[in-house]
């Protein structure tokens, strides 16, 4: 547990000196500015947020992964990036992370997660060789359902704006969905934990059926706006429950 | 005056040297990107927004505080949190505040307000000893008007996030707002303030019906507006401006 | 194309020596986290987005200055300033773009840029006597259009928020908008970018008109979308296209 608390707190995990902004932080730094923080983090993140069942401590570092990646926080970035290893996502996984997320939350995120993940993986000795390819042979595209979803997105924008309908078919959908580095299961968990945090509502209910077509249950999917409640703030979860609500009862019929 | 401008522009209030990215800025460095933005703060908002009657010079500080930690702005945090002491934020109230919004802003910007308020209380020579207790007595809770709100929640979302619906209630509503370190009015305004600066309108009406209820008058809201219009940007207060209009017309039957 | 991937990835250009956070990034490095974002680096950005026809780099670049202001991006600030200034962006028109955004996305947002913008000109020996000045002769005022902005605004808001529609029309309308630094198609390109790329939907249709209004063609209104498509991120394209879409169609008849 003291680990566990140490992880949400410090980089000592990573064992660098740090440069700013990504400072280390103990228990003592947040109590000499709220020890109220000090203690929910170690009774409210710790021994309960993160334990809750449903949803294992390897899902609960994918969403928060993602919301510290779309909300592009440096210095969460390296806490949660370090504690998203030590619970079961790979490097490989975390690679394929940052790369979906270029695209859903937008180029300058995606770099500095790269900044942040080059120092972690340095520290810990992962080799190049072992992430995903530049180009590797991707997942079998179902492509009648790529077909309509194309479709509609053409009859819909393709006038407005031919560049964005034609690199989301070309480049979104037909390849980084498709790459194999990440489950899809799991890269829709990642795009829908992002689309809460950074308050993207009106994105939610395409990706959020998407995600439960992909196997997220339904629990999975509770679980995870509760996790992003405390890491992507209240209000944005509460934007997102009527939304969240709507799909969850358009399934059950 | 001159005292009041090296507080919006510059850290030397500090007495520190800051690593970056709390690097120190002059008038003297704005000028050399755009003279404009030097005129900008002298006139429009040292000597005209700070100054504006009908909303204090505190109030105008909580405001933009809970702006920039919503945001998640460090160097404008710096200045910021100094100017708040001098125009008499308490740093227990400050630590409070930091708190509040580790809730409604996200766990990833409270920390990193930590970081820089530590680092003002350090060189403030401010005791730990003195801020919030981490498990203070609450303020009383008015029984009746909790359980109605926890129903309408339960009834809302209890099926759709029950994680979510519980610790609102326990860890929200039951415990945060009812920390004795910030007044109900002071807290309400941070979460206005908060809510603002970060485009989630469609949580501003409940917050600030509360916030009204919890004192805050119209002439004062309206400044909030008015203050956030430069610190959080004009589209933000525009989407913010039917909603508080709304709200107003509907207190004043 | 060497030359322009490296603009894209490293800070080289400015000849000097960075403290975090405006960390150098070199293609190496991004091998080390995602060899799939290398690659969409070369290909797809460099080689292809920024190489479209219909819009000039001059304009992606006034596209993507923005929405790094916008998001507060401090890193990929300072590779894009440097990039906009190759790609014909004056220092004199970055100026006035961070002053313009210093209303539009924040005041905070536009002390960020003004740190990253204060090195980028002392690298490139940019003389401040040549950017504009705090108070220069404004463009002529079209006072009947302007008198129908402010009595429509006076009316729904007036009320509501004086202090704000106070400041909308004296520092806004009648001066930020008429400053000579920038052409009105230029400021209105920076704006609109600026609210796709922090998910302001709302204020869109209005700034999107007056940006055609001043002389930005469809065309170029659809490449700047397909532009923050990969630097705001896709979900804040999709959320802007059927508001752009409305705005198109309304202007076709």
């Amino acid at each position: 547990m003291k680990a566990f608390v140490a992880a949400l707190t410090s980089l000592s995990l990573l064992g660098t000196a740090h440069a700013a902004p990504l400072e280390d932080m103990t228990m003592e730094d947040l109590q000499k500015v709220s020890p109220a923080l000090a203690r929910y983090l170690q009774t409210t993140l710790a021994e309960d947020l993160w334990k809750r069942p449903g949803f294992s401590p390897r899902d609960r570092s994918i969403v928060t992964v993602a919301a510290v990646i779309a909300r592009n926080q440096g210095a969460e970035m390296a806490r949660q990036f370090a504690l998203a290893l030590d619970n079961g996502v790979t490097p490989g996984e975390l690679s394929e992370i940052i790369t979906h997320l270029a695209f859903y939350s937008g180029w300058g995120n995606a770099m500095s997660a790269v900044l942040v993940a080059q120092e972690l993986f340095a520290a810990k000795g992962v080799d190049a060789k072992t992430l995903p390819a530049a180009s590797p042979e991707l997942l079998p595209l179902d492509e009648a359902a790529e077909a309509r979803r194309a479709a509609r997105v053409e009859q819909d924008f393709g006038e407005t704006a031919p560049g964005v309908v034609q690199y989301t078919g070309e480049v979104l959908f037909r390849e980084l969905w498709q790459r194999p580095g990440l489950a899809p299961r799991d890269r829709s968990l990642v795009t829908v934990s992002a689309l809460v945090a950074s308050g993207q509502v009106a994105q939610i209910p395409y990706h959020l059926n998407r995600a439960m077509d992909n196997g997220l249950t339904r629990v999975q999917a509770s679980e995870a706006l509760t996790q992003l409640a405390f890491y992507a703030g209240w209000p944005n979860v509460f934007s997102a429950l009527p939304v969240a609500k709507s799909v969850f009862e358009s399934r059950a019929h």
